[in-house]
């Protein structure tokens, strides 16, 4: 039996034994209500093939465990007794996600039906402060978010933190995080020790890696046609690619996938983060713009203000046909699809979403970004891809952390123990 | 359960039933021979977890439909009366694929081993000749593998057919392959009624991905660390790329995933087979290498010619240290580490393998191209990616087409019928 537990699959299956049966046919039970919404446990058999008998016991060890709850009565019955429907349970279980960026911190709590239990950000000039001091104000931030789901009642699944930087695979060490001016730490270390070391499961992942797992569940839930193939554009000065592929985050062998801010598409200009010269964060990331659009003492380059009170100020100058903005944001957006043409051209998605800043300005970045796709893209009509600005602003990554905590409690219903 | 399909998974499992449960323990069994070699029936008990009786009825199954055989006693058991080995049985079922290209036509057939059973290329000059008349040449040549087939006793598990062009993921419809100058076309259809609309089943799929397939199955077998993630370039007047990540081939929302050849990167120059200008492929395919190297007139350069013995002749010359030809394979590596290092950055594979006719002149583009993706390359030391030349050659894709159709077979066993 195969856990789909999005990671990559073996080459050989694992041959079911009972106990992994039962524990699969709880996952299928729970995904099955997620994805479907309410229903009685007799459709709930209908649909999944399992037996009457088993699917109420394993409805029964579901609630135990404060996953599902009794609903309302199944008013779609016209015959006999009705069923009471079975729902997600939001309140017994939360999955907590964080992040640190260049110029803030924050932080998110989802329940099991996605819901947001809180969420917070606060402007930190992240990349002009030592580590230490950003980490401890971030673990005051995250246990602030633990704290609170604690005093709602419920089971915390797992804090999953995200850096805008190189993450290993397996171990979640961060190699480099260019533009804060990090190296090699044990971000997971060091947050478990300022933490007091907890019980719960505490993972770093890439940001825009979670970025694009929110899309993904964000799109799941709003789109009409199945969406398995995305590709976001998160970010702000860096710039961050995440990629799912036929339903599955990629993450290449080693973790470092998605690494598009550093295609050297561009010619040599301004030097990178990283080092480098040529890369495309140099031509859209919001220095590259900043620097186009505004004067050095211009109120908007200062990182001590909140990212989003900035872009607005942008926003407002677009809106006002102000020449020198609208002239900066057409050159982004240009640059932008000469990029973006390359990932259409690699990976075929179904949708191209604009997040981070990218989102903010989507209104003056799209059309220049669709025809480049239009132009450049050799599958006819851009191999079907369509570009979308995602709904989820700065919160995608921590709305993603949460999300990837949770998904451990779909894939394994007995993570969680017996409510208390 | 979920069957490991190779396609995108579902979001919701699909639970168990009996029927799906034996054809799912019957793929454990198949797949845990296959990938761990020949076993006792008891041995293959204790590893996958499943009870003896039920292990020797599942055997008793396999060997009935030809798929698994009696072989040896095991002799690594101290005590007791010695167990019988089974292993895959080679000579009940193969798979064929076949690839048409600019210059060749090709078609092998593999049995279940993986064993090459025949394999034949066709120097063919496929852009100078009318569609229907290739794809007359193309059945009678597919035609002779199936024959080939039937005449050793196998049954066939299918037919797929690489082509070197976007083809839609559902409908296997070629759209357009440039290097052909063929326009939208069913290619399966007009094979299938070419070859007298056959019983097995016959699919149509990029050559790029069917390579990458091929190479994927073929490191499996010779590396000491499993690899999961890579990416294939291959072609030779057209460059194309395959990326498998995390074990499943990347096909991308419509099946038009790993268009590499036609990223923008190069400066505006010679027109591509596309109709753009900077296309990839104008720099570091073979006909950039020819005209770099060679005179008009040169015969390397007669598409009439096999491919391999036109190789043949560059790397002659490369050998020699004849000046021109050096300079014209630096300058070839070292566009092939400005695209490669894109792919590397975005898709973080283990492996980039150079197959067709990169594999053939691989010695003397190794070293640029590793030299750029150190470089270019923002994870540290190139986020742990080898270069490695394909052992595979022009057979890539016939292989992986041949890999494909048995491939299913692992998956549902009962695909093929009790032997005859």
């Amino acid at each position: 039996m195969t856990l789909t537990d999005g990671r990559r699959p073996g080459s050989r299956g694992v041959a079911a034994d009972h106990v992994s049966l039962r524990r699969n046919n709880l996952s299928v039970v729970l995904r099955h209500v997620r994805d479907l919404g309410p229903r009685s446990r007799a459709r709930i058999a209908e649909e999944t093939g399992l037996n009457k008998a088993t699917v109420s016991s394993l409805v029964a060890e579901l609630v135990e465990r404060g996953l599902l709850r009794e609903g309302s009565a199944d008013s779609s019955r016209a015959l006999g007794r009705p069923g009471l429907l079975v729902e997600l349970d939001g309140t017994g279980v939360c999955g907590v996600g964080g992040e640190i960026n260049v110029d803030y911190l924050a932080v998110s709590a989802l329940d099991l039906t996605g819901a947001v239990v809180l969420e917070k950000r606060v402007p930190v000039d992240v990349a002009h402060l030592d580590p230490a001091t950003t980490l401890d104000r971030f673990a005051d931030l995250v246990q602030e978010a633990v704290a609170g789901v604690e005093v709602r009642g419920g089971q915390l699944a797992g804090v999953t933190l995200a850096v805008p930087g190189l993450v290993q695979g397996e171990t979640g060490e961060l190699k480099i995080a260019p533009n804060l001016g990090w190296g090699e730490l044990s971000v997971a270390q060091e947050m478990r020790s300022r933490l007091g070391d907890p019980t719960y499961p505490l993972h770093v992942d890439n940001e825009a890696n979670l970025a694009a797992l929110a899309a993904y569940a964000d799109l799941r839930q709003t789109e009409d046609e199945p969406v398995h193939d995305l590709v976001l554009l998160t970010g702000a000065v860096g710039v961050g690619g995440g990629v799912v592929a036929g339903g599955q985050l990629l993450r290449g062998g080693h973790g470092y996938s998605g690494e598009v801010g550093h295609m050297p598409v561009a010619p040599p200009g301004r030097t990178c983060g990283c080092g480098r010269t040529g890369c495309w964060e140099t031509v859209v990331g919001l220095t590259a713009l900043l620097h186009k659009a505004t004067d050095s003492d211009d109120p908007v380059r200062d990182p001590s203000l909140d990212v989003e009170q900035r872009l607005a100020g942008i926003t407002r100058r677009a809106e006002a046909g102000e020449a020198r903005t609208l002239s900066a944001l057409k050159d982004v957006g240009t640059w932008l699809g000469i990029g973006g043409a390359i990932l259409v051209n690699i990976l075929n998605p179904d949708v191209l979403v604009l997040g981070g800043y990218f989102a903010v300005l989507g209104p003056w970045l799209k059309e220049p970004l669709e025809k480049a796709i239009r132009e450049r893209v050799i599958a006819p009509d851009g191999g079907g891809c369509r570009v979308v600005r995602s709904e989820l602003g700065f919160a995608a990554a921590v709305r993603g952390g949460a999300q990837i905590s949770l998904d451990q409690v779909f894939v394994d219903p007995t993570r969680i123990g017996v409510a208390r």
